[in-house]
């Protein structure tokens, strides 16, 4: 499976990205990752949209990046996501670390990176870059945008802010509103990373906040989990021995594996680029932005897949059912899916023959 | 209504408490109020079990505690708990920081706090403690133990380990395992305290872990609360604005919430009690500690009521459920309640007339 990669400018000081916050940002390139072929009609293109800490790299195997892709068990010859019939473009978001432009690009006006003075972004910025994208590409529509988590909030974005250009919009674990406990849980990461002293204002160097990051991480990982999951891989059991230490050292399997994430998370990723992605998170809300749902949708021409997990209690299903009653009563064409799962959150980044099949399906009709 | 207020005596240096740790740990005294007489027969005496971060202070007034009690709207002449017709007896529980012994006791080996150096306890050795003190006040058995979370697991460590000592054990959002998922956040809430810079491993002396322990409290108190309650009390409002600030600033009412209630907690409670406690609650399993739940209780003689509430997601109905089967298998004289509320966890701590009714009528029958 070939995959080919570029970082493509999309913005220039002059000719600046104009963001939410009113505020400009210029240079801006994003780095995109595709597989599979555009066709003669320009109508095979899908984008997939990824979630808050993810990159480009979908799927397959580029000279960068030999390991296996975030979702590459979804996009591939004869896969889900069949890259034989699909153009398929991945770009990392705006704001994030791997490719991009964020943080931890050089600020033409400073020339050092941006850190904690890169501004704040939405998610709907995001996809404005995206639209960029979409028109250096030169195609016309996306056959399909589809994203899980923050990438299913990119795609509701698609179909509220570009209604003409995308035939069909798949959400898997999203929401039209980041709930009250879900900004609960980002501030508590947020003020983790903040009081960490090696944090600095953001304004740290070589001592980057690397406790504070990766509490905030192994919080987060909770959240993307579930209760049922944990249970069914750790339960209670000791990491080393059948007795209590009787100590504060971490002994329980789920403390060292929380450990291992938080660790793990700090060789791949940056503080000042979660803060900012966590608050994109913690702003998003398509019922505030535009009034209501129905309000946000009501001029969308594409057809709906909204998938949620069982096991989900970050965007829940009641979610996902509540966006996709609105759009049915908007009379778009939408189907709402709930996938039995124990995964929680991250649910939809596992194989699972009922979502792989369902996507198929989905998107089958579109050729 | 009258409160009495003491300090007890209850273990020396020569005989102290023996932990299951192996270690030993003496003098001990434990801090009691009590409401209510003791009656001639003495079988109206019911102790109460605080949770987490509560002391003594059930209800009424005292010379030191001129604030309500934290359960004021169950217990008292007339209540739920009826001080006219029960001697009610509450403990500050072994290792907490509201008058009985803990971290910010003198060790007499050192005559400083002990701090970080207090052995690591199991709420069994809470309810030890407790069992002293009942010899103590000559109370040959409690009419019933009740408490609810922590207050929970302690009245059911009564009913497990001292069967001959209660008539009815009423537990209200408690388990009889602590969830994986508890475990893990208790792991980000220590870790959280264990790296601010002014934890010193415990050895902190005026300049305490403040920043550490306010996030762990803030984390703590997302899992006591839902997001039905944050959702009704907050939602997504801003605290000063309309429109977001678009910068890392707390700006949600909830984010400024959690600050206060961190914030709050700074001032009355220490952060090596923190640690200690919640270890103890992280080690809470009946189930690993008996075999299994049957096992546990099966020379049980006590009455149970088992309440949980719907919302509460750390100790949950589902767990509640489990435990109550597992009673009726064994032929005890249980019954399970679900009360209706949108409080989450706490939502016991709350004002609810189907809770005060069930009590009355449970409590009713011991008379």
């Amino acid at each position: 499976m070939k995959v080919e990669s570029q970082h493509i400018p999309l913005f220039s000081q002059e000719n600046p990205l104009k963001l939410d916050s009113g505020k400009h940002l210029g240079p801006v390139e994003l780095y995109i990752e595709t597989l599979g072929r555009l066709n003669k009609q320009k109508n095979n293109a899908i984008l997939i949209c990824h979630a808050l800490t993810h990159g480009a790299h979908v799927a397959g195997k580029t000279k960068d990046h030999q390991e296996k892709g975030w979702w590459d068990t979804y996009v591939g010859p004869g896969r889900a996501i069949d890259t034989n019939q699909f153009y398929v473009v991945c770009s990392n978001i705006l704001g994030s670390c791997y490719g991009s432009t964020g943080p931890t690009s050089i600020d033409p006006a400073t020339k050092q990176a941006y850190g904690a003075s890169f501004p704040i972004i939405t998610v709907h910025d995001m996809v404005r870059a995206q639209k960029k994208l979409m028109d250096h590409l030169d195609i016309p529509t996306w056959a399909a945008v589809v994203g899980g988590s923050l990438g299913g909030l990119q795609a509701l974005c698609w179909a509220s802010d570009y209604p003409d250009h995308l035939r069909s919009c798949l959400t898997l674990a999203a929401t039209a509103q980041v709930s009250t406990q879900a900004v609960a849980f980002d501030y508590v990461g947020t003020k983790a990373i903040q009081q960490d002293p090696n944090y600095k204002e953001g304004a740290y160097t070589k001592e980057s906040p690397l406790e504070g990051l990766s509490l905030a991480r192994m919080l987060a990982h909770i959240t993307y989990s579930s209760e049922e999951s944990f249970q069914k891989k750790f339960g209670r059991l000791l990491q080393k021995k059948d007795k209590y230490s009787y100590s504060l050292e971490p002994e329980f399997q789920v403390e060292n594996y929380l450990q291992y994430q938080g660790n793990k998370f700090l060789k791949r990723f940056d503080a000042n680029t979660y803060l900012i992605l966590k608050k994109a998170l913690s702003y998003f809300d398509i019922k505030a932005r535009f009034g209501s749902i129905k309000k946000a949708f009501n001029k969308s021409k594409c057809d709906f897949l909204i998938v949620a997990m069982t096991s989900d209690w970050l965007y829940t299903p009641k979610q996902s059912q509540e966006l996709a009653k609105a759009l049915m009563q908007l009379n778009k064409n939408v189907s709402y899916l709930e996938v039995d799962s124990k995964e929680g959150h991250d649910g939809f980044l596992k194989e699972n023959p009922i979502l792989q099949d369902s996507i198929t399906a989905f998107l089958k009709r579109l050729l």
